[in-house]
């Protein structure tokens, strides 16, 4: 392996010319890390900026460096920028730079910094505005079912449980729960935002720094609340990235539980929905084919957004502080998840806002399955004083004769009841219809339409409000 | 296969009695769900409470039926009630001991519930008492290590990157660098709390009910801030549960972390702490050695809680609304993980406060390694004014002329050092030693024992009035 | 913390007697190692024969030993033995009682061989018998599903791509889809069987022995092909266990795969299946309801199995060798992986053994949405020698008319189709229907019912002699 | 959301252009699946020929097809061919230029072919082949370690449990437990090639064909050992993809403790290697400083992989057959794991093959810690027939007292030891040296040198054979 001269036929391939290019492809991070030249830049900025007002370099150098900084910033934005690979990262690459730029000054910015609280200044900077992003992108969506369950807040469908129909439900009141469940995803936004929102920058290599550096200043500059408080876990820390991958994977596992009910409801069997063609794809050949392409790679997201918290756990699992290299795998992880999360919220945003509810196909199912089952027995409790299990009972036989006679319960005679239970009145069938069902669950939270208003015209203020 | 008189042969072994065997082995959640009994009850209780004040069932009624619940709360925390697996779950073992022991009353306290809310109540009681509880164990690792903080603020050891010597800090400090990471975890677990605070009790089978049932007060008597808003998300939402698990899966890759410092520390090669006997294990053979074995099991145990958090992520994968028997898979997971969560903080809090510090190994680690080279550096810039990036190279040749030498960057002498540069002067030695260089490190947050004693103060104060 | 007295109030609850408690709670193995009792048993005989044969215990303390051992195995079985945690694990739980039993022999067990062994050879035995039960549980599904393919090798169904009807063919060919799939499984338990067929025991504490031991007649003794050649690897060797968990993770996406089917394919809308009773569970109020639970709950424990495989990899992750107190995480995931597989294999097979099959269902659902529509496009090809590309297009019209028509294809006149492509002839009619859709497709895998039919023999026959 | 006007304001960013751009992004695959060009075109070529030979298409189409494939392949590869994501996949991209360059003939390829089992082909292809990949990087790194087992077959060093020592080895010897490991590995991907040796093309969409196509021609012609026997399993199939990751996994886990015995190894109080330049960073500051970044990188790609295949796990959970969009997810799970294992399977190979051993260092850790306290024990029953757990306790004193003396075991004289045991003897002294210990281990498998270059020879072989 020691022999050089035959590194070529060694390594071969993508490793031709031996261990250096192994090292420059394992080690070098500029591939990725360019994604953080704005958050670099305005880390250095911000310190440079400080180390001026404390007297710790010159005015003069601090002009310099501002300059020269934002100068690179314009090159990296409109594509003149060339970064390199022997740099290895984009702290060194913009150091570099500047140094080319305006030379001298350019050593003094890092006076009182390391390359450890640039790293985690630009990427918790990154982290931060993603979660914006991502707090922006689940708004969207949550608007989306808001229109969609005002349109449809009576609209009459099967409720579910084991994927058979239970009791019937509005589809304003199903949409009404993926409203709650994109808000705790919101919540938990705001929740990790609020405590990732201190500035690491000033924690120098890991062990702060004698010069007589402002953190407030910086953090302030920054748009952090505070400085962190512990220089050690200030390099250390990865919690943030954690708990962005945390987030995103139970958000995407509410869109996963989304997508499969549109992939089921859009068969031929279900027919509920009809995706736009915008969201599904033809084929050629069978013109009448829809396939729900968008709401697949939806839920097939998941698994990608899972993988990439399981990756990130594996990876800090063990690492002694404070900093080790382990911890640059951090950075693939969250933005591919970022990616995916922001892309799969878009998708879905834009399949509910457009797709066609079919809602004769939903109505028809709501009342097929005796789905008014329940509420016979709840007459049967309410007018009749029956005890619960004993209703139970009843209406176990009148449905079973339902089925014998291939009817609806709604349609059985009163006779046919009384033969069940000689207390039962005409009175009942003013409960064993879909609608009326529906109408009378006005329970906090329940599917009655009234209910259902209620909530939207909740979240509805929430939202604009946040 | 439905040849019934075959299953014997069919099956074997475990399921030799065939489908049935099979069925119950599968299906029964008893086995783990009877950890829930006193949810159960104090969920009964409530319900049946509400439905006496709102004159869904009589008085008399309610009486009976809580008189009966106590009961049965005496009986299982005696260890008097017989469990049984062919009554599945714990919902349906007290409901038919109630029915024995109270008669037809049982049958109404069934009376606009249904056991889908019994099982969504039950649980999240269940997590949130769990949450608390956690938040009660991590406050205790944190009063060790803020005790341990205040013997060593001043303490030195060696600042580690890469696990090679970096800059020498304080034990204290790095003791405080745990504090804020378990500090984060008990901040997650308060906003979770937060957030799952809301009582699905009345969400019934899914749809709500049409019983002029009142949640706000059963919210109120099961300690809930609210009702939840929405009752097909009330018993489809398993998010509290992700949120544990995300939340234990990272406190676990925190400990894990120290954990494997323990080990490290623990090697005679380092020497840094020593265990205690109580939780390190010791061979007949060689009664010199102590394995580290609580830290290592400690360390393991990150893996079993990522792999429960996979585990339940996948499991909700996909699943259309409402429930579906597969989320009976979340309370194995949870309570796994949750046990394993508080046994591990609690071995890591007796470790941290009874380990044995080797306050002189690490002092000698601490100076060891050129680790005040940066000192050096810093010296330079701030003194005779160079860029930082030539007060680097500078430094690096003091560093190669020393270890030319074989000997410490404090010990070369002042010609050898203005040999390197002439400006240097005798007042450089003042900043050359370990403990100097510590307690330079004034920047907020920064090791200097005044600002570690300063960050214990603030902790102190947080944690008193958590 | 290092003040005893006040353990109680410090640790509270579980672990009130303090550290001890922790510790011991934390670190015994023998609340889940028991099961390796056989196993151990088995070890230790073969152990001590070896150690008589080649004279380094006497044969008169073998026939104690081996005596003792014996004993031991039948106290365990019966139920007698009483096992202790202050004893930590099996090993020392028998050897403990050995000593009890037999007295000084005891002693000379454990010559040339250390704990470390016996947890591999233990766990190792036990794993390779659990491959064992999952080859015959995976034959007897693939048995199971021989038998239904038989039965229905001709029965039409549609076969779907996105969940949407694509192209018709035979309930047959789908389950000998799953064959494929779980004999993929079974070959990868027979291969992991193969490569893990060797005997750790002799390998010592780690470096092996100077004792004339002879590992060839030990492994031979225990079933293994062959000793281990590496002691260090020997000690800390889990592969056997992580491929054990990667196999089951993969044979459970095909039951989740498999459970998906059944759960969709039960709904009302679908109607193609009905589990027996044995397998779903119903409602005392809506006798018509059936809920499929034990597919969902096989669908379910893939969660359970992929939480066990990330557990194992996390907690080997990192592990410097040899042995580390972590791999004790390796048994719990490992039992509770494989006792899942087994119920959820058995479950399954029960259901595909005796579900009902609604041959009409699948019929009717063949033929709608246009699913001969490429045997109209083959025809064009192959008759009137159309390039592929353009007979899609002349298809795409004819499935417009007919859906314009509210017509199936094959109820469209000949004028009709002429109108689109005047060559189209009378003969084009034999080819449209759903039955001789399904018989044209004979290319070798294809889904004529004599295709597959060819392919079950091959099974039998494979299965037969495995 | 249908008011398309205002799609801009809504989308914003990414997305600005709407529906559209969301389902371009998330739909199209050519951005990955471009790296599957030359499988896609090796598979056309062969379905081309095939179609010729069985007369289905004329032998006049098949030259024209065949060269204008021919002219794809090298636009390809000299990277003039132009991808456009309109075409959505490689698939279409090649058929597109093909239609350009040749015509009608063109559309004559597609006969009897469907665009999913092209996936499937081209994707097996091309995981067959990383397989083999994978198995000359696994051959590369156990020759790295072979030759350096060679060099130091009797090169001592502490053999570690728990990190602590335990018994004396050699370097050799623990550089033979990693070929074991990798050995498993190779044997691994064997397997997986063996069992996935099979060739879908052919299968169509999913139910085969009507064309008399011959699959054993065009599996013969792809290299593959014959034709998948079912065609819904054949579009449906991703156990291969699923089987190359739970192997790598396997295998990144295996590097991961390599690393991190070398991170470790590599600290100032370990002192054992020293990475070459090529494998380490510096510090322009601290010339003395390595850091073992390249190690560190490899144990951080475990998180990765694991991450990849945990994705993967949870695409394919519940996916219903045949095709679902979902499953284009598996690529870049694939894609990414195979070049980052091939990656660290070369930066381990050069760091193994380049890292100075330390023998000194080495040497001096073996013989502290009584690491010699077993071989006293097993003389004591060797020699004066002790049972072992007797000699146990003889050995604790001994060491306890070699403690108390600050003395090594061997330096204690044969009155202290007398003093402990009046059997013992002179002859004892000659088993109390590390290198002694070392030799005397001769058992199959253990650490003595005759026996690991045994080992050494063993491996040689078959590694060249294989």
């Amino acid at each position: 392996m020691s022999d050089k001269k035959n590194s070529n036929e060694m390594w071969g391939g993508r490793f031709a010319s031996g261990p250096a290019a192994i090292m420059e492809e394992i080690n070098a991070s500029i591939g990725f890390d360019q994604k953080l030249y704005a958050q670099d830049i305005r880390g250095s900025l911000a310190h440079a900026a400080m180390l001026a007002k404390t007297g710790i370099i010159a005015a003069d150098d601090h002009d310099k460096i501002a300059k020269g900084l934002n100068t690179i910033l314009s090159e990296i934005e409109s594509g003149k920028f060339v970064f390199s690979r022997k740099l290895e990262d984009i702290h060194m690459n913009v150091e570099s730079r500047l140094a080319e730029l305006i030379g001298a000054p350019a050593g003094r910015l890092h006076t009182a910094r390391s390359r450890n609280d640039q790293v985690a200044v630009d990427f918790r900077l990154w982290v931060k505005e993603e979660f914006q992003r991502t707090a922006t992108a689940l708004k969207m969506l949550i608007e989306a079912f808001l229109k969609r369950a005002e349109e449809h807040a009576a609209t009459l469908m099967p409720g579910f449980t084991h994927l058979q129909t239970a009791q019937p439900v509005t589809f304003g009141h199903h949409c009404m729960a993926y409203v709650e469940m994109f808000g705790r995803d919101l919540s938990r936004v705001k929740d990790a935002i609020e405590r990732m929102d201190e500035s690491p920058l000033g924690a120098a290599a890991l062990a702060g720094t004698g010069f007589p550096i402002d953190r407030h200043m910086t953090a302030k500059e920054l748009g952090f609340r505070e400085p962190t408080r512990n220089s050690l876990d200030s390099v250390s820390d990865r919690d943030y990235a954690l708990e962005f991958l945390s987030m995103a994977a139970i958000a995407a596992t509410h869109l996963s539980r989304l997508a499969e009910e549109i992939v089921i409801w859009s068969t031929p069997q279900f027919g509920f929905v009809r995706l736009s063609d915008s969201f599904s794809t033809g084929s050629s050949i069978m013109p009448q084919k829809k396939n729900p392409d968008a709401a697949e790679l939806v839920r097939a997201k998941t698994g990608r957004i899972t993988g990439s918290l399981v990756g990130l756990l594996t990876v800090m699992k063990g690492l002694p502080l404070t900093y080790s290299k382990d911890m640059q795998e951090d950075k693939e992880a969250v933005f591919d998840a970022a990616e995916t999360l922001e892309l799969a919220l878009a998708a879905m945003t834009g399949m509910v806002g457009d797709m066609t509810i079919n809602t004769a196909a939903m109505k028809k199912a709501a009342g097929s399955g005796y789905s008014t089952a329940t509420d016979l027995a709840d007459w049967l409790v309410r007018e009749l004083g029956l005890p619960f299990r004993e209703a139970h009972h009843v209406t176990g036989r009148a449905v079973a004769l339902a089925e014998e006679k291939k009817s609806e319960l709604g349609r059985l005679t009163l006779d046919d009841l009384k033969g069940i239970h000689p207390g039962i009145t005409e009175a009942v069938f003013g409960y064993l219809t879909v609608d009326k069902s529906v109408r009378s669950r006005k329970s906090y939270g329940g599917t009655a339409p009234e209910q259902v208003r209620k909530q939207i015209r909740f979240w509805q203020k929430r939202i604009t409000k946040s």
